[in-house]
């Protein structure tokens, strides 16, 4: 039963799950403690430190362990954010980080900052040079300058590698410290460039849940938020979750050492999936940059298709996926990344595959595919066909369709099916209250070669080529 | 080799150790995803709440796992003083509840809110009367009353069960939330008492590191602090600690189970401890309410002995124990508990017996103790020899001895050396700018039936009786 989820969670690397044991047996102990007990949970801790940050590329002192990787972001940005608020309240982030960056800007800005979201292209990467330029310089009054930017080391969505090296300079350049979450990346190799603040989640690399990682470089001003303790530098308060942070420095050791062949294996697998699928699967978007990409991500939409149904139908033929369009999300919103890339959010999957997947698991998610996209495809079709005028003439010059209410994919299915009602030039208007329709009917246009004239409230117009 | 330290931490409870080993298997993957193994995750967490509720006595949709006891406290503080900021912005805590309260009070005050400590006899314990009536009722102004109290349950350094069931009453009666560090106790029943919040740490019920919990009641106002997050009801942000969750859950039944016929069993190995310590070492003080306690917990500090160096002479002959002598701590203060109770706190030794603890080893350690104390006085002696004056008369009316720069327990061995060179009446003052000396002097002068008169920055002044 093949897994294809490996950018949410993967199961236990061999090597962490031993180490785990192991210190299930050493490390149970207060670390912080004098007695043997506590001084071999302290050994065990210290060891610990020294490997992960030998695999991150800092000192070990610069090293904190976090609860989570959310955590290590929120106590990262609050960190520098109120270290440096002096400096200024500006705070800068990609448009399409993690929701746990993006939650501490809103956060921030609750509180009084000024937060910016970088854009990013069609791939889902930052320019360098666009980033740079909103990074604001220290003005004349005090509190203007940018306290802290922030930029993903590749994205968990769709896999985009972002210029992490190129970023870092410019704002070592204009003196903002750069935090790079890396969470998606660091089981891949260290993250290049003169980063200041690296955040990290071991779930993702094989390690046990539980357990971030926080690096912050000598020299860069940070207090941390909350109540002080004395645990972990006062930067991850309470009792270190200990044996599972010795499960985690020997798993992040272990897959980076694994990585290079890893990657060699898994990229010519995502390949075969970002060609095949819009072969053997009509109307599907492949998206994310094509090749600055991590080995192991790939995402696709298919119009027409609702992704909760997509995920269910496929879990069904026994392949476990992820989605971001907006019917999987408890707010009905699309992801966040999809919107910022400006891309279908329709029946979008993302599929990450964990360390291992073969081919044959490969080919046969690429056989189940086109049966599971046709079947959801097909449950809207009844309500098509009912609505569905016989032989339409295309004579009306304008036909506006009423898709209140309805949500992801109908608008965009409602759109496709009167498109050719309207002649060469005249115009459709969608009415949709639908939040993933102001995504998905401009990327329909683009996809079929239509004329997106623009949206005015729940009002989108059309015109057909 | 016994292990006294089970307060803070024990090694996994052998039910929590197969719930692990089964839920790493089952329960690594996103319980926040649609997907087959996501939804084994998520059937996993539920069953987990579900039973951590009942063992708390709440209800499952009350209760959030969090990444530590210390974040439930922080969070469980933080989240009621935000919630109800417009009530008032008084918090009160007795003054021995554990360091993580402590600290978010510390942080509220400098946020610019008030906080009281309710003081504690002899005993480590508050007086309901008195906790009550330092709560502050709405004044005419908004923002004056209490917005929440906290309470341990049980103290966690000496063992004294606190009256949670007045104080909760009380509380309730004054309309403000109680907040119940149940750390200590949970392993030993559900707290009784209308509590509003409580707080509680697996890894000292025999469940994993890196799992804590946090109950709050339906009703109260409470706002999470820091940035918002879709798990745990926004109240615990990150990836949930799933395996370990289960495991904690998993232990929390077994040792509520047990419990009953294992505090049956320590009980008197404690008694034992408390009669026989003081019998068999000279000037020992036991300290701790002698009959509302753990079962567990009991702690003594001897006079002219070091708490390190006790600790290592233990260790030395295989005894795990804890201390809150100042020369233990990394900031050279006693602990503050010992230090609310004005109790002695030089030579301070925190037994606390994890399960199945036997009457053998508790007997190897009654045996062993004597020796340890000897010993670790001995190192003092010959300072004190070399200082000595040949046959001293008692006949100068007052003596100034010079303790500045000396350290627990010298001061106190200073004072004990020349107490008998003042005729009964006469005084003997002590200059001492140990911060210890503020305990360990009265403590002294109350054991030993010298009046204590007082201190004046570094002067001490005891009279001879």
């Amino acid at each position: 039963m093949p897994y294809f989820d490996a950018a949410s969670a993967t199961p236990l690397h061999p090597l962490a799950r031993q180490a785990l044991l192991a210190a299930l047996d050493e490390g149970w102990a207060d670390p912080a403690r004098l007695h043997r007990e506590g001084r071999r949970a302290r050994l065990l801790l210290d060891a610990a430190r020294e490997s992960a940050a030998e695999s991150v590329g800092c000192r070990p002192d610069e090293l904190v362990f976090t609860p989570s990787g959310t955590h290590a972001l929120h106590t990262g940005v609050a960190g520098v954010l109120t270290g440096r608020r002096r400096t200024g309240r500006h705070l800068l982030v990609s448009a399409v980080e993690h929701s746990a960056v993006l939650h501490a800007a809103e956060r921030h800005a609750a509180d009084g900052g000024t937060v910016t979201e970088a854009p990013v292209d069609r791939g889902g990467r930052v320019v360098p040079e666009k980033f740079a330029g909103l990074l604001r310089p220290g003005g004349p009054e005090p509190g203007e300058a940018t306290a802290l930017a922030c930029l993903q080391s590749a994205n968990h969505e769709v896999g985009t590698v972002q210029p992490v090296a190129e970023v870092a300079a410019a704002c070592r350049e204009a003196d903002v410290p750069l935090l790079v979450d890396a969470a998606q990346s660091l089981a891949w190799g260290q993250v290049g460039g003169d980063w200041a603040l690296l955040a990290a989640s071991a779930h993702k690399w094989g390690g046990p849940s539980g357990v971030g990682l926080l690096a912050v470089r000598k020299g860069v001003r940070f207090s941390p938020p909350g109540p002080r303790d004395e645990r972990e530098s006062g930067r991850a308060p309470g009792f270190e979750n200990l044996p599972a942070i010795v499960a985690a420095a020997a798993s992040l050791r272990a897959v980076q050492a694994e990585a290079a062949a890893e990657a060699e294996r898994l990229r010519p697998l995502v390949d075969r999936i970002r060609q095949a699928v819009p072969e053997r699967v009509g109307d599907v978007e492949v998206v994310g940059d094509p090749l600055r990409r991590l080995p192991h991500i790939v995402t696709f939409s298919c119009l027409y298709a609702d992704g909760e149904a997509l995920l269910h139908a496929l879990d069904e033929a026994g392949f476990s996926v992820s989605s971001g369009s907006s019917c999987t999300s408890s707010t009905l919103t699309p992801s966040h990344v999809l919107r910022a890339m400006g891309v279908l959010s329709e029946g979008n999957i993302r599929m990450s595959l964990p360390r291992g997947t073969t081919a044959e698991e490969v080919d046969a998610f690429l056989r189940a595919l086109p049966e599971a996209v046709r079947s959801v495809r097909d449950q809207l079709k009844p309500q098509e066909a009912a609505s569905a005028e016989p032989a339409p003439t295309p004579s009306e010059a304008s036909i506006t369709v009423d898709a209140l209410g309805k949500r992801c994919p109908i608008p965009v299915i409602e759109l496709a099916k009167v498109i050719d009602r309207v002649p060469v030039g005249g115009v459709v208007i969608v009415l949709s209250d639908d939040e993933a329709a102001r995504l998905d009917i401009p990327a329909w246009c683009e996809m079929r070669g239509q004329e997106f004239l623009g949206a005015e409230g729940t009002e989108y117009r059309v015109r057909r080529r």
